[in-house]
């Protein structure tokens, strides 16, 4: 029988290789833009960052540039791109980034609004002080040059805080949504294959979870289906090559698709479980992570046969057509991670002990635990410590 | 190679059997609300009316009832449900009711807060004058009890000119979105057979003709291959068995894909077509008079060879699992209509002669025009007569 849902996403998403161009011709919704972009070399390099510039000029929008967030992204950045924001006078962010600026970018916007200099203000988690985020945030348009988060659609972002170790989703709020998503395969053809491959992964996962989570319904359901397939069938060629322009745009997709899963059914467990790895290793790509565990998190779930029909399904749209037992899913998810490159993951050369797995179960379960309520199956502490270390090489 | 588009629907959608229930939980966009329903009797009969009218009033709404909305709308109906929103003060409108009755409502709140009392003044088609709509409509909530139009989730209405007999939309807007969109199956078990399957089909042609339109995508093809596969597996059932609310909910899910089809894609000359018959002949249900040309308008196209794998693809979703061939599709849908009881509708049984046929193809090509641009082959006039011509009985 068919779950109830809700669904709600105002963001209008422009997609298309080439939309990048046509960000001067929608209707802007302020004056004077922070731009955010990572603290890396790419969007200077590949020339995104002139051109984005430029696009906002001609829309008439002044720009005030924020250059330094990093991969997981971490209280202290966000705190500073809002304070900018509020020293320019700037109304409204623009995001020219992959999930992790696109996030921080996100919470600056809605940061920026309120008072107080300390973000955690706002944070859930053990130690944020859950305060409502009741203003208006500063409107956002996401540029996404990654195909991994769907952050782009979202309406919170995930910011780590470091000195407590907890990597929490702030936001959440109808007005957190960004106005535009512009999601431009052309922006992600530099991506090199291995960051490819972990966003991929990602998406993956986020589509992945939703459609095995007790949140299930028709239209998660729809696109899940849809996503998975679709990286089932491009994933690879877009890690093989990634000027493959068709490839780009079918994991583009599927990455907004993503989004807007986490959004219908939210993800389970397993990004609960990764958080807390990356929350520890910050040189940890979330994807990266996301993988290392994969297999064994979904050999548990599958042993546990909580939806059988489900796994067999997955397994079609990863490309076994004829699929026909659950376990053929990690088939299908094994040959996927060989074909891309991404099977021989080690946790040890991110600096990860076997000693931390125990310390991982008990900050995923305390500051991720909404995504283990969404699990078909309770998973004990045990459990989860025996997936890690099952996973652990 | 993917086709661009833009993607905006910022109605909430909420979705699920018994979820009238709810309504009285949602934030409400008003203190007092024009609650339209149509001119017949099943609001009252079934009791849904006396349910929302207590829903609203528990949320605090005072409700002033509008119950003369017919099939197939016409503009003095509009005008005067708007008059009487204006005349009593009301800052919102509820549609409970079918695709009638919720074109009508979205079209009052519009009207309602634009000066003049000549609704064609912000009319297109042909004797339009195209005013904008360009004062924020009132908020308005739908309540669908019926699975067809989609139109809980778009932003204009269908209405009929009886002067004229221009039948066009007006609207799409952004302000005319819906605030919400209920959709409980539970409402639609007391539809009919014969109008759960006219309703049903409206919602498989929404779908089919995007999917076919020259402006498929991915988005679109997602949606509509979900809701295509959905009436083909569920359809007979709802009509066969009104009770059964496994098959009215996926019926109704597929109906709101179709609403979003229309937004992300459009539909195609066929609805075009349909509407110039119903302009003329308004006793003739727009279903109705769908599945009378449906088999003619599609072969007409599957002979054309303008998009072969997508007529297959059609014909797989509606069950016919290894079809091989375009034309298979014919037959797909052949049997569908068979199985609904829908196979033998006759023009002639709705006063629909002969001669009106070159009128039908001059009103659907200059009213409808907008239509006949996503065909993906050019449709003469010559050709359009033939179509009417062939599926005239």
């Amino acid at each position: 029988m068919t779950k109830d849902f809700r669904w709600f996403d105002p963001t209008e998403l422009v997609f298309g290789p080439g939309k990048l161009n046509t960000l001067h011709t929608l209707e802007m919704p302020g004056k004077k833009a922070l731009l955010v972009i990572s603290d890396g070399k790419s969007a200077r390099a590949n020339g995104s960052l002139a051109r984005t510039e430029e696009q906002l000029r001609m829309a008439g929008v002044e720009v005030v540039l924020f250059d330094r967030v990093g991969p997981n992204p971490e209280k202290p950045v966000v705190e500073a791109g809002a304070r900018l924001a509020r020293a320019q006078g700037c109304d409204m962010v623009v995001a020219l980034g992959g999930g992790s600026v696109m996030d921080a970018a996100k919470v600056m916007a809605a940061f920026a609004v309120m008072p107080g200099d300390d973000l955690w203000d706002y944070a859930p988690g053990a130690t944020g002080r859950r305060k409502p985020l009741d203003i208006p945030s500063l409107p956002t348009i996401m540029i996404t040059t990654s195909a991994g988060t769907g952050s782009e659609v979202d309406s919170w972002g995930v910011i780590t805080n470091p000195k407590t170790r907890e990597k929490v989703g702030i936001g959440r709020v109808r007005h957190m949504f960004p106005v535009y998503a512009i999601v431009d395969p052309e922006l992600m053809v530099t991506v090199p294959p291995k960051f490819t491959a972990y966003q991929g992964f990602d998406a993956l996962f986020h589509n992945m979870e939703g459609y095995i989570s007790n949140a299930a319904n028709f239209m998660g359901d729809m696109i899940q289906e849809s996503a998975i397939e679709k990286i089932g069938a491009y994933l690879e060629r877009a890690v093989k090559d990634g000027s493959d322009l068709e490839a780009r745009a079918n994991v583009a997709y599927a990455n907004t698709m993503g989004g807007y899963s986490m959004i219908i059914t939210g993800t389970t467990s397993e990004h609960g479980m990764e958080h807390a790895m990356s929350a520890y290793h910050t040189a940890l790509p979330h994807g990266a992570g996301l993988i290392m565990i994969s297999l064994e998190y979904f050999r548990y779930f599958i042993q546990k046969h909580v939806c059988d029909e489900r796994f067999v399904r997955m397994a079609r749209a990863l490309g076994r057509r004829d699929a026909e037992k659950p376990e053929e899913l990690l088939d299908a998810l094994a040959d996927l991670q060989r074909a891309c490159g991404v099977d021989d993951l080690k946790m040890s050369d991110y600096g990860i002990t076997p000693e931390e797995l125990p310390k991982f179960v008990q900050n995923a379960k305390t500051v991720m635990a909404p995504q283990f309520t969404k699990d078909r199956y309770p998973m004990t502490d045990e459990d989860c410590e025996e997936i890690y270390r099952r996973s652990f090489r």
